[in-house]
């Protein structure tokens, strides 16, 4: 098996020739200033060896060795340590950061490609700086200066971690039962008490300190307010002080992730600083959170593009039978003659290549609605929302197909550790739950962002999207009818619900996630579109023919998903809801 | 949470009231004396109780535990040895073994209902007796009155055990390429030498001895001949006498299923005989292999029902938010309140209702095939042939499927160890590997199954189903005519197929998941409306309500399953076999 290969020319095709980073970047005077194509493809190709030659060699071992609770420390699986510190010196942790504060200023269209990377490699190794990120993100929006200073560089260096502390035993989808407590303190500190469970990277042997963004609330309030509880007290002058009052109670043993510390978080009367407005914290963890949907949504992307390339290594070599209509003779063939393998591993590369489309896109929205300004940053803000629970959800659930796919080309031995697929699945599983279940990202997207505005960002993204299509120059105008009849039945059926969400209001909980599945389904033959439009005449013939024939696969066979999905949420919810709890 | 609950009533409904298991029994003489409907409940409700009580609470310390090869001994997890030993002083490893050899000669029908209770309760645990049993239905099935005389009783007593020794490193799915040499000795026994991978029970201590039905080759012959090799040999008296050369090379670090023992195992000239004639070897393997498919294919039922039962319960206990519709006030609602979670339970538990009914079906015509004379013989041994590859593989995946979704219900808590789901996904993911992948099953199914006989079994099959769909008293024309359509077009597709086989050899190949996942979900329909109508005037008016609600749910929501993935067979091959292997 060889090891991982950053998809680098399929990276720089999206940037270069299918969202045109080139000059949404020039437009841009914060960003002009920091990348252009050359400097991206340097990073991408940077990033594409670190992954290769350090991150992904931690990844077996890893799951092997797992994380140790042992007295109050965690310790993390041999070499860990060691890779975090030259990740770190790299400057990746701090790749899309503010450069006000140490970060480099990167794009995120850019960093969410190298977060892929990162995922493909080791899904454990790759979550402790991704929640860094995405903490260092929530307080640059949020926090004060002092804060920000005290802080930011030290996360972006990967010298201290981050970590988001919202669920509890008896809080997760739904927050509102949280029982941690934060007490105002005489000099305008908190004193946070309670306990937190399934805290990603709550602790680890990689950094000096750790962070903790907590949600709590105020005395005599069922609102909810934000906190900074560092693990470690910083004194005036930037150094370490004494330890505050927070420490793990407890690690979980999971399916996957095992070298993924999860933790079950203590606060004795630790000193914590408001981040944020009192009472609302959930505003600013939504920050963090978007952030991390769009993040976790990269680890379905990239965990399908490890998937793609173990098992289709595997059925260029594994010799297995013969093709069919050639008479069965002494020699095999390699499985991927047989029609059912192909099958497989088509849908796999379509699925992936698409979800790939979709996460630069929306990191490109990302950085519009940051970056830009007046109707553009406008219409990008409201793309973020209408994408973000979209690429968390689609890009998961599609994760899971294509590493169980992937496993299923393996055949037996797919379901040996020693393969490394089955590791893939049990790793890539938790990508679907966590961040807000992907349930809670439908519900998200057909009540927030579809009905929650009566269907005016939805039909504004597809009478876009509709225009491009007929602009395209070398795609037939079949299959651009194909996808504009299913981006235009999402709106009908869009309306409807709008229309009968009141007088049937379990319609949108019983019918997101087959709505967010339509979307996803036609969105992607959107994407195949334009890939194989823009990949016509490229310089590598190869790859312009590769991007036809994934074309017309995902035309003929993976399109009319979306049709059967939409026909789930036609059908209604009545036969969902009618049967009495007690008879389940 | 609460142990494993055996559904007793729906297997009740299944055998009495759907399908007509007392006349069966009392039609054939070898049953009518063995079986009626009062023996069958308290076999079933026996059955239930040694799931839950001895069986069921070896399941979690066995993950943890997991088989451990020490020396040249496999040992197995603390609890494995006392209670297989109660289990097989029951006499549950021969429930439906021949009762001249010792066996209690049970049915099928009943016995498969048995099965499933054991891999809903421990899937390890019960794949021991279950691989004993093919092994003795195979031996009794081909082997001479002196091997059955000599291992029948011990496998069907459970103080032996057997095993099927196929796969060979470079041959699993084509099994032309196995290397493993049988040659000639002079008092008639065969010398035995090579080497087998994925070899469930290769060893344990359970037994006093393993027999290995082994796949070998003659000299000088590629034909596949059959044998019969057990770890110590057996003196003339019965009793044992020396060690014969076979053992264990290694085991298997896999997924799940760890307190299963998978062997790698050599033989070094051991002495084996030659179940069946020379050469022949497949075609009695296949014997053991169709019991095998269906009793896999039950793994996927019981797991679906284990999987069901976990989800449920948590789903009417874990309170998390308001039901829609209602204003949030401080209290939350169980979370079976909310669409997304009920859509996701009916779904698991229309699945699984339906997949048991194709199993004592299945079973049914087993029974059939094998007791029965004449037409109604010839006819269930088609049938047999049919169904085998659809029960394996469309129970199997729709296993996964339950697991995934039930995991998901449990959200967060579904990823830790400690709620024993994630268990269930890792343990039930091998069942759509082994014996067979489904992909294998499917072009079994397809190629030869459906077109191998010009469609004639499925044409007589679907013809008699909507016979009984036209019968039925109090379902609605509607409803019949929904899966009548479904039925005639599953008819008019395998005849496209069928004529066009010749001139597209990678069709079928291509075709054949999606061909056999659109016949699963039509089939259900039928089912579907067969169970309501049946439970229709049930004495029980909840289970009735109960079954009237799913059933109407499955119409609603599933059936059209089968529409979307009859589409995909109809898109043809092209776009799947175009793109040259090396764009892969």
């Amino acid at each position: 098996m060889n090891p991982y290969q950053a998809p680098l020319k399929d990276m720089q095709f999206l940037l270069e020739d299918v969202f045109d980073a080139q000059n949404t970047w020039q437009e841009i005077p914060e960003l002009a200033e920091m990348v252009d194509m050359d400097t991206a493809t340097a990073i991408l190709d940077e990033a594409g060896k670190i992954s290769r030659d350090l991150v992904h060699p931690l990844n077996r071992s890893g799951d092997e060795q797992g994380v140790v609770h042992q007295s109050d420390t965690i310790i993390t699986p041999d070499g860990f340590k060691e890779v975090y510190q030259q990740f770190s010196e790299g400057g990746w942790v701090g790749l899309c950061g503010d450069a006000e504060y140490g970060g480099m200023g990167m794009p995120k269209m850019l960093g969410i490609l190298v977060d892929e990377m990162g995922y493909s490699a080791c899904n454990s190794f790759v979550l402790y700086s991704s929640l860094t990120a995405g903490a260092a993100l929530c307080i640059n929006a949020h926090a004060t200066d002092e804060l920000k200073q005290t802080y930011l560089p030290h996360l972006y260096s990967g010298q201290w971690s981050g970590a988001m502390d919202m669920t509890e035993p008896h809080a997760g989808s739904d927050l509102r039962g949280i029982r941690t407590k934060a007490v105002p303190q005489d000099d305008g500190s908190y004193a946070i008490s309670g306990n937190k469970i399934f805290i990603t990277g709550g602790d680890q042997d990689l950094t000096e300190n750790v962070i903790h963004l907590v949600l709590a609330k105020l005395p005599d309030s069922n609102g909810i307010s934000l906190f900074l509880v560092p693990k470690i007290l910083v004194n005036q002058d930037g150094s370490l002080g004494e330890a505050n009052g927070v420490s793990v109670g407890s690690i979980e043993h999971k399916m996957g992730l095992k070298a993924s510390s999860t933790c079950v978080m203590n606060y004795d009367n630790a000193k914590g600083f408001l981040v944020g407005e009192p009472n609302r914290g959930l505003v600013c963890m939504f920050t963090m959170m978007n952030y991390e949907r769009l993040a976790i949504g990269i680890q379905g992307l990239g965990n399908s593009q490890a998937a793609y390339q173990m098992a289709s290594e595997y059925a260029k070599e594994r010799l297995q039978g013969v093709a069919a209509g050639v008479k069965p003779s002494g020699a095999s063939d390699p499985i991927i003659v047989h029609g059912d393998v192909r099958r497989m591993l088509l849908t796999i590369k379509a699925l992936t290549e698409a979800g790939r489309a979709l996460s630069v896109y929306t990191g490109k929205q990302l950085d519009l609605a940051k970056y830009a300004e007046g109707d553009v940053q406008a219409k990008a803000k409201q793309y973020v929302g209408l994408l973000t629970p979209v690429a968390k959800a689609f890009l998961t659930d599609r994760g899971l197909d294509a590493t169980i796919m992937a496993q299923q080309v393996f055949g037996g031995h797919g379901y040996i550790r020693e393969t490394g697929i089955e590791q893939l699945v049990r790793d890539t599983r938790i990508a679907q739950i966590y961040e807000g279940t992907n349930g809670i990202q439908a519900i998200d997207f057909l009540g927030r962002k579809v009905t929650g505005d009566n269907v005016a960002t939805l039909k504004m993204f597809v009478a876009e999207s509709v225009e491009q299509l007929k602009a395209l120059q070398h795609t037939s105008d079949a299959d651009k009818q194909a996808v504009i009849i299913r981006l235009e039945s999402l709106v009908e059926v869009a309306d409807y619900i709008n229309d009968n969400k009141l007088s049937q209001p379990a319609l949108i909980n019983a019918s997101a996630v087959d709505y967010l599945d339509a979307f996803g389904f036609a969105l992607y033959g959107f994407y195949w579109l334009l890939m194989a439009d823009k990949a016509h005449g490229h310089s590598d013939s190869e790859f312009a023919a590769q991007k036809h024939y994934v074309a017309q696969f995902y035309m003929a066979k993976l399109l009319s998903k979306s049709d059967y999905h939409l026909s789930q949420v036609k059908a209604g919810d009545e036969s969902i809801m009618s049967m009495p709890a007690d008879l389940f």
